[in-house]
């Protein structure tokens, strides 16, 4: 596939990507558009331009404050669009390339939260994670629960909290324990950590009472994001028994804008681990249904230059996104357009690969030294927290860009 | 106060109640409404007489398919609204008198959900229900965990599948374990089970980063509702480590279609229990913050009588809403119009007053006998559950109506 857009060899955001968010400029009316390059492709403009005649759907849902109602038209409309895009900026007579006020710099625009979150459910689907934590803080001849290679445990979070790349975060104040036996005090969080995860965006509703196979899930899967769900973990250790994470997580967790499309990601499909004991049947799928996508995490203290603290790949996951589509559907939960999925983080089998501080720098116990400003256990106040993730196969790149905060003191 | 509008001594929606919904007449049209005796005032019907004139509020948040944009309008108005209702049903020359078309009989309108739930909080806050819990699950003389006198324990609930009175619930399926040492397997829950609650309803929104003070409170609670959490105690039993109940919840919860207004139920304010040990400073709150709501559940087996298989009261809160809502922003986390909090499991200390079957019938150990239908363990299909709710000071009642749903068998 050849664009005459030029971009560059080692952009996310290559004519095979075409990722969706949702911009504006200086007037502040949100519209939809696509990545492309350095640019944003005004998807609203593009419209205007007569290139999806065919598709007949209301121009409105590319004016709007998010992708919601775009993504609501379904596959059958949405992958066109992408399609029709694709086509046009590979084609040299496009009524795209004489009116190159269709394309803004991305340098130039405000990036917005991508869709309206519904519900967010957030997984623990990586065995390497699950592990580590369960090693840590209860018995490392134990550390899997007896229940979790029998199911993708999940667990309903915050929706309000989540915002844009971009966005700060205020460090949490809350309950921790500081020792045995004594008394919660009240105070900001001193283990403020990120967990390095993906989560993907319903794309197709359900009705209350009907269910999802592991074969249909695909259809219900829009596409997927980088996602930081920030997490106190001072304040976890105390409040999480019996019912889960609260307020340990629910201050706020950070989304990437642009939201790539399963089906940019369709050639990045690999096998993932072995699952034994074989799950139930409901659980069961076929084919490659795991994805090679790198990871990676940066801290960048400061007016300091940054340091990867973390490379890992969503291909580690040990339960797929079927499957955990399967699992919160099969009690008859109804799902709705923009619901977040998230993965739970997503961490490797080797140290430099866990998707947390909590685990990298093992509960506190082995400092990471970062190339400038010290050492860390966990976020300190002012630190930027990147996250980066692409796949590549050959020449054909297809990347996330990156969802980045500031951590900012306590309020 | 004295109303020419007829109204029944036992009728829950007195002139000192009236709560809000949402209706529907044979056009669909969704509509706010006050609930007075046994008809529906249509408050848009009402506007548009002229009665709120001074208000100047736009009439189409009366024309809505929620309550959110008229809760959002803030208390300033929403309650003048409520007054104004009042002050022309005590008025014998109101020109709502001469239109009796603005009051539709009860049996005559559909009811909504009331509010588009944003986000659901469900809370932990009775001592009565956790010490059960903890007796059966764990340990007698260690029911409660550490952190349950110092915190509000909580977590998210899956907002998409609250449903409305009314609306039934299909018997969900998930992954069960019969005995110690087995491996799961898939079926229909044999144990359903309902959750006598409370929920109630933010009438106002925070920024990310505010917290809302106990002091403060009662400014974001816009009004309550009779709440079923319906639960499945055994896909809960296997699911719930570590990160709380997922899909023993997630198939539905029912709602109650009429909010009692926070100023309606101010006659019935009372203390609550003391709490010992002290609170943390930002949980410590001023004046009686518990609510006197007598409560109740029945269960009805189809084509038979109900038996009233529980009675409690809201006044049994251990933690109140003030705290939970303090407890719940402390962190940071932002408030939107239309979040549902839960209050949890209303049990009181007597075995009669428990709040679900799991208490009821000590794990299933002791059936519960009722009039007709025979004895139950747990909830079987076709069983209808209703749940009520009222606040009797001398002559003045304001009850919530019921939330009533039937558990039909699996899909």
């Amino acid at each position: 596939m050849h664009t005459w857009i030029k971009i560059d060899q080692n952009s996310d955001f290559s004519i095979y990507n075409l990722p969706f968010g949702i911009f504006s400029e200086s007037d502040n009316v949100k519209r939809v558009g696509v990545a492309i390059g350095d640019t944003v492709l005004d998807v609203y403009a593009a419209y205007e331009l007569g290139i999806f005649k065919d598709l007949k759907f209301d121009i409105r849902v590319l004016e709007s404050d998010y992708l919601n109602d775009f993504i609501a038209l379904g596959k059958s409309t949405t992958v066109k669009v992408r399609t029709y895009i694709q086509s046009e900026l590979c084609n040299t007579n496009s009524v795209l390339k004489s009116h190159p006020s269709v394309f803004i710099k991305q340098n130039e625009v405000q990036m917005h939260l991508p869709v309206k979150v519904g519900d967010y459910t957030d997984f623990y689907s990586s065995i390497e994670h699950a592990t580590n934590i369960g090693t840590m803080f209860r018995d490392p001849d134990n550390a899997l629960l007896p229940n979790w290679k029998h199911l993708p445990v999940g667990y309903h979070g915050r929706a309000s909290s989540i915002i844009v790349s971009g966005e700060n975060v205020h460090r949490p104040k809350g309950q921790v324990v500081l020792g045995p036996n004594t008394e919660p005090i009240f105070q900001p969080s001193a283990r403020v950590d990120f967990e390095l995860e993906m989560g993907f965006i319903v794309g197709k509703s359900t009705k209350l009472g009907e269910s999802v196979s592991t074969d249909a899930a695909d259809n219900y899967i829009f596409g997927k994001v980088l996602f930081n769900d920030w997490s106190a973990r001072d304040i976890q250790k105390w409040e999480y028994v019996p019912l889960g994470p609260f307020l340990a997580k629910s201050f706020a967790s950070s989304m990437s804008p642009w939201v790539v499309t399963l089906e940019a990601l369709e050639p990045f499909k690999i096998d993932g681990p072995q699952q034994e004991p074989a799950v139930l049947p409901y659980l069961d799928f076929k084919g490659p249904k795991n994805y090679d996508i790198h990871l990676e995490v940066a801290i960048q203290p400061k007016n300091c230059i940054e340091t990867v603290v973390s490379q890992s790949n969503f291909k580690y996951m040990y339960w797929n996104m079927n499957q955990q589509l399967a699992h919160h559907t099969v009690n008859g939960c109804n799902l709705n357009v923009g619901d977040l999925m998230a993965s739970g983080t997503i961490s490797g089998k080797n140290p430099n690969s866990y998707g947390s501080m909590l685990e990298l720098s093992w509960a506190g116990s082995k400092p990471v030294e970062l190339n400038e400003g010290g050492a860390r256990k966990f976020i300190q106040d002012n630190d930027t927290v990147i996250m980066r993730g692409h796949c590549q196969k050959g020449a054909i790149r297809v990347g996330f860009g990156t969802v980045k905060s500031t951590l900012l003191k306590a309020n």
